[in-house]
C-alpha cells in the first residue's frame, strides 16, 4: 500500500494540474503526539475531492470537521489528536459513491525528545548567515534537476543557480566551529521552483520539501544533526508573506481570498509607518500589508483561517521535524500583526526554548521596538516577536564609522541608538549585524578600511544582541548590492573547480589571515566570557571621539569586558578614573586580541582608529 | 505695624547680606486659603533667625514644625491651614530673650475664582513666543534702575539690555490679537540682577520679583488681566533647575546642598541620553542632572525637600496671584525627574486646567516621549508632563523644506516623524513650533525663500499640536543665532525711537504684509475650525514629493482641512481618489489661503512649492 501511495504521489508530482490527481498531497505529510495544540487542519488537494466523504479511525484521533471551499479540488480536515494518542499510522479515506475509495495512509510520529535539539539562539551565540547555493556545492549531481524550471547553472551570473547545496555546507561545518561560530543561518532552502533566481529561496513553490537542488528534506535533517553533533545550531528562515509564482497552489487556489487579491496588480509600499502610525490611513495600512512584494510573489492572505493554520503548522512541522533552534522571519512588517502574534504564541507553545527574530528594514528605534514583544509602545498589543534584526544598530555603526563627529553623528550615533533600548522589553534578544544578503557589503561600505573593518566587527562581537555576521566577511569579501549583486558572490574554494580555496589559511592572503584570525579571536573569546554571553551593557557619553562601554555581570569586576572605540586619527592615553563604576577594584587586564596582559589600566593607551578590547581583573 | 514693616523689608531689600536685616523675608509672601494641598512651608531668612522662637495665632492655621537648618539665618515653617481658615491676616512672631520681638503680618487671601483665569492652552491656541527685553519699550522711566547690577542700555549690542517692558507689551496686545494670536508667551520676567545679559531672563536673583526694568508683580497681574480682558492667554516661562549666580539666597545659603556642589566647577553634558538610556552610568546621568548649566547659573539640588517646596509653592503662588493660564518649563530633561513629577501632580491638584510643556531640545521622538507624561515607555515611571517642545518635529520640517527627497529624508521625513506619534499618550499637547529665541530664525534657516516660509507656516498652523510662532516672524525677521545673537533683535516699532513701525501696514514692505496676512489668514481659520482645533490628524504617504494631511473630526467631513505640501519643483494636478477614506462625500472646497471656492476636489491644482489649504464641504 505504502509503496503504491509513493508512485502515487510521484506520478502526482509531475502530472501538473492539467492533469490532477485524484489525491495530489496531504499536508502536513504526518504529525506528532503530544503536541501542545491538540488541533490539526489537514490541507487535501485532489481532483474534486470535496465530493467525497472522508473517515479515519484511529484511538485519540477524531475528525471533527470536514471543510469544503470554493475550489473543489480542497477539503480541509479539522482533526483532534488526543494526548493520549499513539505514535502510528492510520488510514484516511475518501469515498466517492461509484468511484473507488482513495486512502491516505498518516503517519503520527513520537516528539523527539533528545538533548540538543529546539535550544533557541542568544546572545552566547555568534551566527554565520549564507546563501546555500553560494558557500559550497558538495553534490554535483544535484545542481540541475530535471523537472524543475530553470535549467541552466551559470556562476558567471549573479541571478542563476550556482550549484552550492546542503551537502557543501555540511562538508565545511568544521570550518565555521574553527572560526568560533555557533549557529548556522542559511537562507531560505525549501522549493523554489521559479523559472528565474531561484537560488535566492524567498520565492516557495512548496513549503514541505527542500528544494532538490540543495538536498532533500532528509539531508537537511541530517544537516540539522550534524550541526547538534558538533555543537552548533541552527536557524532556518522563513517567510509568511509571501510565495512563488510557480507555487503548486497558486494556480489552483483553494479560495479566491486565499491571497491578498488586488483589481489591478498592486505592489506594496515598503512603509512601515502606516503600520503603527496613529495618523495612518487604512488605505496607507492595507497598500503596506496586502499589496505584493514584487509582481512574482504572490501575497498571502494571512486573515484567511486557512492560510494562518497552513503556514503555522508548516512552521512546526518543520522545527519539530529538524529540530531547528530558532527561526528568521521574512519581511516581518508586511505580514498581518495579529496573525503573526498568534503564530508566535502557538510556536513558543510547542517549542518555549525556540527563538525568533523578525527582519525589520525600517529606520527608527522605535520602528523595531514597536514590532518586538512585550514592548510598551504599541497600544496594548504585544506582537509576541522576541527580536528584530537590528538595522538601526548597523546603520548607527555605518554612520560610527564613516560619518563626522556631531551631537549625534559619527560615533556618538551608536552611544545615541543604544540609549533608546528602553523602548524594547529586551534588546538583547535583537539580531545584531552588519550587513546581510540584502546590502552591501561591510568591508565595502567602510571603504576598504581594515581599522574600521576592526572597530566594526570588535563592537559586533561584543556589543548586547545576538551577532550575526555574513559569508565571507570574516575573508573581507567585498562589493557593493547594486548594480551587479556581487554581493552573493561564491565563497572561493566551495566548488571543486575554484583554483583558490580560502576555507584554508594557505589559500588566504595575508591580510585575509589577518582579519580571519580577528574574527576568530573574538568570536572564541566570547564563548568563555561569561560578560559578553550573559552581561549587561553599560555605556559612557563617548569623550572626544572615544566611546568606551562595558559588558558585565553586576557584582563582579573580574571577567568585566571593556571596550574602548577610538575613532579619531590621533592615538590617546586614556585616563579611566571616569570609569571607576565599572573598573571597580581591577587593577589588571588582559587585552583580548593581543593577548598581552597589561598590569596598569589606570590610563590605557590607545592607537588611532582602533578597538580595544579588555577583559579587567 | 503694616507700614512700618514695609519699610522695614525696603530697607532689608538693599542693605544686603554685609547688613543683613533680623527680618529679611517671608517667602511665599502671602498664600491662599482653600489650597488642595493644606500645607504651606515658609521660607523665613533674617540675622541669626534660628535663635527666635516662632509663634502665630490665627484660626484654621497651626503652625506644625519649625525646622533649623545649616545656616542659622534661615527658618523653614510647616504651616498646617485648614479648609475652614478664612482670608485675613495675622502675625507671625519671632522673640528671643532680650530682645525686641520681630513681626511679620502674614496674609491668607481667598482665591480668585473668576472667569478666564488658568485655563490652560491647547491646540485650539497660537502661541506667541517674545522676549520682553525686545519687543517693545512702553516705559522709559524703568530702562535703568538704580540699585541693580547691570546699569547700561545698549541697543547696538544684543547682549545687553534694550528696555523692552510689560507695558510695551501690554500696548501691543491689540497687534497680537489682531494677527490671530491667542496666547503670549513672554520669556522669563522675574527679577535677573545680573551683571551681564541680564536681560535673557534665565538667571533669576529673586523668585518672587518681577524685574523692575520690566515692570512690577501688580503690573505682571494687570498684564494677564489685561490678556483676560482681551481674550488673550498667558503661559508663564519658569526655570527650575537653576538660578543666577547673583540669586539673594545664594551668598547665603540656607544649607550646602541648597545647591549641586561639586568638589571643582563641573558643567552638565547637556546629553539626555544618560536619563533615558538604561545602559548609563551613575556618573553621566549625574553630571547630566547635577552639573551647572553655565557658571554663571548655580544648579538647584531638586532632591531637597526644603528646594522643593520653595519651588513648588513658587509656582503656584503666581499662578494663583495673576492667573497664568500655561507653563513653559526651562531644560526640561536637566532637572530631577522625581521632583518634576512630583511638582506636576501638585500643580494639577491645585489648578486642573492649567496647560504645561516643557523644553526638551533633544534629537528623537523616543526621547521626547520619554518625558512626556503617561507614555508607556519610561519603564513604569509617569512623569505627569503633559506635553513638549516638539523640536524633532520643527527639525523634520527643516528637512522637508531643506532636505532632498530620501525615503525618510527630504518631506517624507516629516511623514515619517509624525508616524512615531504612537510613543506618546497625547501628541497633542506638544508645543510644535519652527524657532525660538535660543535658535535661528525660520526665515533664515530656509534661506529666505518665500515658498519654504510659507509652506512652513502652513504645517505649522494645520498640524497637530499647540503652534508657537516666535515675535517677528510674521514679518521675516531673520538672522542666524551664531555669532552674534541678532535672532534677538528688537522689533521695529517697539521704541518711541524707531524710525520704522511694522506694527503697522503702513510700516512693514509688500512683502512683509503678505506674510503678515497669511499668518493672520491662517490664524484667524483656526479660530473657527472645530478640525484644527479639536481634529484628529490623519496623513498619507508621500507621493512624488507631494505631501497630504488632513485634520478632521471624525464621522464629520464638513469643515474637514485637507493640506496639501507641494514640496516638488512642478507643478501638479493631483488626483483625490487615494483619499476617499477622508474626502468621503465632500465635493467642494473653500480655499482658506486664497479665499477662493473650489467646485471641483476630484483634481486638484498644486502650485510647485506651495502648501494647499482646503476646508472640505
Amino acid at each position: 500500500m505504502k509503496k503504491l501511495l509513493v508512485l502515487f504521489l510521484l506520478l502526482a508530482s509531475y502530472s501538473g494540474f492539467a492533469q490532477l490527481a485524484d489525491l495530489d498531497r496531504v499536508e502536513p505529510m504526518f504529525w506528532f503526539t503530544k503536541m501542545h495544540n491538540n488541533k490539526l487542519q489537514l490541507l487535501v488537494h485532489g481532483k474534486n475531492i470535496a465530493a467525497k466523504e472522508v473517515s479515519l479511525s484511529y484511538p485519540g484521533v477524531t475528525l471533527q470537521k470536514v471543510n469544503k471551499v470554493e475550489n473543489p479540488n480542497y477539503l480541509f480536515l479539522d482533526l483532534q489528536i488526543s494526548p493520549q494518542a499513539k505514535a502510528g499510522k492510520f488510514n484516511i479515506a475518501f469515498t466517492q459513491k461509484g468511484k473507488k475509495q482513495l486512502r491516505y495512509v498518516y503517519e503520527l510520529k513520537d516528539r523527539d525528545t533528545s538533548a540538543n535539539r529546539i535550544q533557541g539562539v542568544s546572545q552566547k551565540d555568534f551566527v554565520y548567515l549564507l546563501m546555500p547555493d553560494r558557500f559550497s556545492n558538495g553534490d554535483l549531481s544535484n545542481d540541475v534537476v530535471k523537472g524543475l524550471q530553470e535549467t541552466a547553472l551559470n556562476r558567471d551570473s549573479m541571478y542563476y543557480r550556482h550549484g552550492g547545496d546542503l551537502q557543501g555546507l555540511i562538508n565545511h561545518l568544521d570550518y565555521l566551529k574553527d572560526l568560533g561560530v555557533t549557529t548556522v543561518w542559511m537562507t531560505p532552502a525549501i522549493e523554489n521552483d521559479m523559472r528565474k533566481a531561484s537560488y535566492h529561496g524567498y520565492a516557495a513553490t512548496d513549503h514541505y520539501k527542500i528544494d532538490p537542488r540543495f538536498g532533500t528534506n532528509a539531508l537537511y535533517k541530517q544537516y540539522v544533526e550534524t550541526c547538534h553533533a558538533k555543537g552548533l545550531k541552527v536557524i532556518k528562515d522563513v517567510v509568511h508573506n509571501h510565495i512563488g509564482l510557480n507555487h503548486w497552489f497558486y494556480n489552483d487556489l483553494p479560495m479566491r481570498d486565499w491571497l491578498n487579491q488586488w483589481p489591478a496588480y498592486t505592489q506594496t509600499s515598503y512603509r512601515d509607518q502606516p503600520v503603527m502610525d496613529p495618523h495612518a490611513s487604512e488605505a496607507d495600512k492595507k497598500k503596506m500589508l496586502d499589496g505584493w512584494f514584487v509582481p512574482s510573489m504572490p501575497d498571502l492572505n494571512q486573515r484567511n483561517v486557512y492560510v494562518q493554520n497552513y503556514l503555522t503548522q508548516n512552521h512546526i512541522w518543520w522545527i519539530e521535524y529538524a529540530g531547528i533552534d530558532g527561526l528568521r522571519l521574512d519581511t516581518y512588517p508586511y505580514n498581518d500583526p495579529e496573525f503573526m502574534a498568534d503564530w508566535a504564541l502557538k510556536l513558543k507553545a510547542e517549542f518555549p526554548h525556540l527563538s525568533v527574530f523578525g527582519e525589520t528594514l525600517v529606520n527608527s528605534v522605535a520602528a523595531q521596538a514597536f514590532f518586538t514583544g512585550g514592548n510598551t509602545v504599541n497600544r496594548g498589543f504585544d506582537t509576541h516577536l522576541p527580536g528584530i534584526t537590528d538595522a538601526v544598530l548597523k546603520d548607527a555603526i555605518y554612520e560610527g564609522l564613516n560619518g563626522k563627529t556631531g551631537w549625534v553623528d559619527g560615533i556618538n550615533r551608536i552611544y545615541a541608538t543604544l540609549a533608546q533600548d528602553f523602548l524594547y522589553q529586551d534588546a538583547t534578544q535583537n539580531c545584531i549585524f552588519l550587513d546581510n544578503h540584502d546590502m552591501s557589503r561591510f568591508y565595502s561600505v567602510v571603504g576598504e578600511d581594515f581599522d574600521k573593518y576592526k572597530m566594526g566587527m570588535a563592537m559586533l562581537l561584543t556589543m548586547r544582541g545576538i551577532p550575526q555576521m555574513y559569508y565571507g566577511t570574516e575573508i573581507l569579501m567585498k562589493n557593493f548590492s547594486a548594480p551587479d549583486g556581487l554581493v552573493r558572490s561564491d565563497f572561493p574554494g566551495g566548488w571543486p573547480s575554484d583554483k583558490v580555496n580560502k576555507f584554508i589559511a594557505t589559500g588566504r592572503t595575508a591580510q585575509e589571515n589577518e582579519a580571519f584570525n580577528f574574527v576568530k579571536t573574538l568570536a572564541n573569546f566570547r564563548k568563555n566570557s561569561l560578560a559578553l554571553q550573559n552581561g549587561k551593557l553599560m555605556q559612557y557619553v563617548p569623550e572626544q571621539d572615544v566611546y568606551v562601554y562595558f559588558r558585565f555581570m553586576p557584582g563582579q569586576t573580574n571577567g568585566t569586558v571593556m571596550v574602548i572605540i577610538n575613532n579619531s586619527d590621533e592615538t590617546k592615553a586614556l585616563n579611566t578614573r571616569r570609569f571607576a563604576e565599572r573598573m571597580g577594584t581591577a587593577t589588571k587586564a588582559k587585552n583580548v586580541l593581543s593577548g598581552k596582559e597589561l598590569n596598569n589600566v589606570e590610563t590605557l593607551q590607545l592607537a588611532k582608529k582602533s578597538a580595544t578590547v579588555l577583559e579587567l581583573y
